[in-house]
C-alpha cells in the first residue's frame, strides 16, 4: 500500500475510533446525567392543592391583581414579571410604599418543585408564599389578612370566582384560598428546556459545548447541591463553604440566612440552593443580587463553594450548559386575563 | 265580531303599529347616531409614525420594560395595566420612587384617536407622551434623556431591535424612537365594541335599554362634547360649566387644568374631554379619580356640565349605553413578549 494511501486509511480508522469513543462517551454522559437530574413534569401537582381549571383561572387573575395591595401598585407580577422569566431584574425587589425586600426575587417558574419558597426556606410552599405576601410589609403591605380580604371583596367580580373554585367552602374568600388559587396557577408554570429533551434521549438537544459544560458541571462538583429535577432547589447549604461569600461577591453586609429563621448555629449563612432552571434569563445572581452576569456567578461559586479557581474555558463551558436550562414559557403566562372591573382601591397615603 | 275577538284584533293591530313605529324609531336613532359617532378603524395609523411590524414588536416589549426607569419598577404597564383595560385603578398613579402623579391615568386603549394625550393636552401624541414619560419625575423618573438611553443600552438585546425598526438611523436608540416604537404599538390597541357593530348596521348589537340610553345621551346634550370616533377625546372643555366641579365631586383642591399649560384665562378649569370608550371598565373617574362608580360620574356630569338633575332611570339607561362601548381587547395586548435578557438596572437608592 502506497504511503499516502496508508495515511488515508489510518486517518479513516482513527476517525472511526474517535467517533465510536465519542458516541460511547456521549451515551455515558447522558446515563450519568440521568442518574443525577430529572426531566420536568408537565405540571407540579400537590396532594395539598390539586390543580383544577377553576383555581388556575382565578389564580392567574389574582397573580396580576394590584388592587389588593396597600398602595394599589403591587401584584405578584410586580416582582415576578412574566416577560422577564418570572423575576424583576432588580437586586432587591421594591414593594408596597416603596419598601425594599431584604433579598433578590427568585423566579416563580418551576418554583413549586422546590422544597420550600424564598431564600431562607421560611415559606413552606408556593401557596404559603402567596398567602404570606399579602401582609409582608415589602410585598403587598396589608396591615392584616382581614384588611387584605376587605380590599379583595371590594372588587365585585372576585367572590363568585372564589365560590366556583372552592365549592365546599361557605365563605371562600380567605387568605388560604388566595394562596391556593395562586399556587395552583404557579403549579402550571413549568418551562421544558433543551436539557429536558436531552435527558429524554435527544442527543441533538445539547451542543457539543453544552455537553462539555455538563461534564464539567458534574466533575467539578456543582452537582453536590445542584441536582434533581430543579438542578437545585432541593436542599439547604451554607453559602461560603470555603471562603466568606460576602468578600468574594462584594456584598455590603453579610446576611445570616437561615440562622435568622431557626436560630440554629448550624444554619449560619445557610440558604436554600436555588434551582438553576432559566438561570441565564434571571440576573442578577445570589440572594443579594450582588453579581450581574452568569460567568461571574459561576466563577464565585467555584471559588467559595468548591475551592476551585475555574478558568475562562471551564466557565464558558458551564455557562453553555446552563443556557440549555432556559425553557419555553408556559402558555398560561402568555395570555392576558381580564380582571374583574371594580371601584378603585386607592392608596391610603397618596 | 264578539267583544273578546275585537280586543284581540285591536291588540294585534296595536302591537303591529308599535313594532312598525319602533322599527322606524330604531332606524332613525341609528341614523342620528351615525351622524354623530364613527366606528373604530382597524388601526390608528399616523403619517408621522407609520405602523410597521418591527416597530410594533419592539414597542410592545418596551411597553412592559421596567429596567429603563429610575428605580427599576416602572414601565408603561405600571399605570396602563393590560388586564385592567389600560388603567391602574388608582385615583392617581404612583411612579418611580413612589412619586404620585398629579392626575388619573387615562387608558392607553384607543388613545391614539384623540387630539392629544394627557388630561391637559400637554402631550401632542401617544409618541410624545411615551417619550416624555422617560423623564417625568412621577413616571420613569430618569434625570435626563441621556440617562434613560444609557439604561436602555445596558440591555444588550435592544440595540439590534431598534436597528431593525429604524433602518435609516445611524444611531437608532433615541428617545424619539422609543416614543415611535411604543406609539406604533399603541396605534394597534383598538377595541371594537357592540356600539361599533351597531353603527355598522347590526341593530341587535345593542339592548333596548342601551338604545334608550343612547337616545338619552344624545337628547340631554352629552354629545356636545362626547362625539366622534372616541365618543370624546376630540376637544377641550371647561369642567364645571354650570357649577364648580370640585364642589360636586368632593375633590380636595381645584385643578386649574389647561390654564397651567397655556396661561390663557380662557383655559381655566379646562381639560381634554375624555373618550368614553371602555369607560365602564376604567374607574375611578375624572382627571382626579374622585368618583368610584359610573352612575355617580354620569350624575355629576349632568349636573355640572348640563345643569340637569338626571334621575335614576335616566342614569341607568345612559350607563347601559356606556357599557356598550366596552370593547374586546386587541390580540397584541394578550400575548406576552419575552424581553431581552440583561444585567440588572438597580435602583440608585435601594
Amino acid at each position: 500500500m502506497p504511503h499516502d494511501r496508508l495515511l488515508v486509511a489510518l486517518a479513516a480508522t482513527s476517525a472511526l475510533l474517535l467517533a465510536t469513543a465519542s458516541h460511547a462517551q456521549d451515551a455515558d454522559l447522558r446515563a450519568q446525567a440521568a442518574a443525577i437530574f430529572k426531566p420536568l413534569p408537565k405540571t407540579m401537582t400537590s396532594p395539598d392543592n390539586p390543580i383544577t381549571p377553576e383555581k388556575v383561572a382565578l389564580g392567574r387573575m389574582l397573580f396580576f391583581e394590584t388592587r389588593v395591595s396597600e398602595d394599589g401598585t403591587v401584584s405578584c407580577a410586580r416582582c415576578h414579571l412574566p416577560w422577564l422569566y418570572g423575576i424583576d431584574g432588580l437586586q432587591k425587589p421594591i414593594g408596597a410604599e416603596h419598601r425594599v425586600n431584604p433579598r433578590n426575587a427568585p423566579t416563580v417558574l418551576n418554583a413549586a418543585l422546590q422544597i420550600s419558597a424564598h431564600w431562607r426556606g421560611d415559606r413552606k410552599s408556593v401557596e404559603d408564599q402567596a398567602t404570606q405576601a399579602l401582609v409582608g410589609p415589602p410585598s403587598f403591605g396589608n396591615p392584616s389578612y382581614e384588611a387584605a380580604m376587605a380590599r379583595l371583596k371590594t372588587i365585585p367580580g372576585y367572590p363568585p370566582l372564589f365560590a366556583k373554585a372552592f365549592t365546599k367552602d361557605a365563605d371562600p374568600v380567605t387568605p388560604e384560598n388566595w394562596g391556593k388559587a395562586i399556587g395552583a396557577y404557579e403549579r402550571t408554570l413549568v418551562t421544558p428546556s433543551p436539557f429536558d429533551r436531552y435527558l429524554g434521549g435527544d442527543e441533538t438537544a445539547l451542543s457539543a459545548e453544552a455537553k462539555a459544560g455538563l461534564r464539567e458541571f458534574m466533575q467539578v462538583g456543582c452537582i453536590t447541591c445542584h441536582n434533581g429535577v430543579g438542578v437545585g432547589g432541593g436542599m439547604y447549604q451554607k453559602f461560603g463553604l470555603v471562603e466568606d461569600y460576602w468578600k468574594a461577591t462584594g456584598s455590603p453586609t453579610p446576611d445570616k440566612g437561615r440562622f435568622d429563621v431557626t436560630k440554629d448555629p448550624a444554619d449560619m449563612y445557610v440558604f436554600k440552593v436555588p434551582s438553576l432552571r432559566n438561570v441565564a434569563m434571571t440576573p442578577p445572581y445570589f440572594h443579594d443580587g450582588s453579581l450581574a452576569t452568569l460567568p461571574e456567578a459561576v466563577r464565585v461559586m467555584g471559588r467559595v463553594q468548591l475551592g476551585r479557581m475555574l478558568n475562562d474555558e471551564q466557565i464558558g463551558r458551564i455557562v453553555a450548559f446552563l443556557r440549555s436550562l432556559t425553557g419555553s414559557l408556559p402558555e398560561g403566562l402568555a395570555t392576558t386575563p381580564v380582571l374583574p372591573v371594580a371601584p378603585f382601591a386607592a392608596p391610603k397615603k397618596p
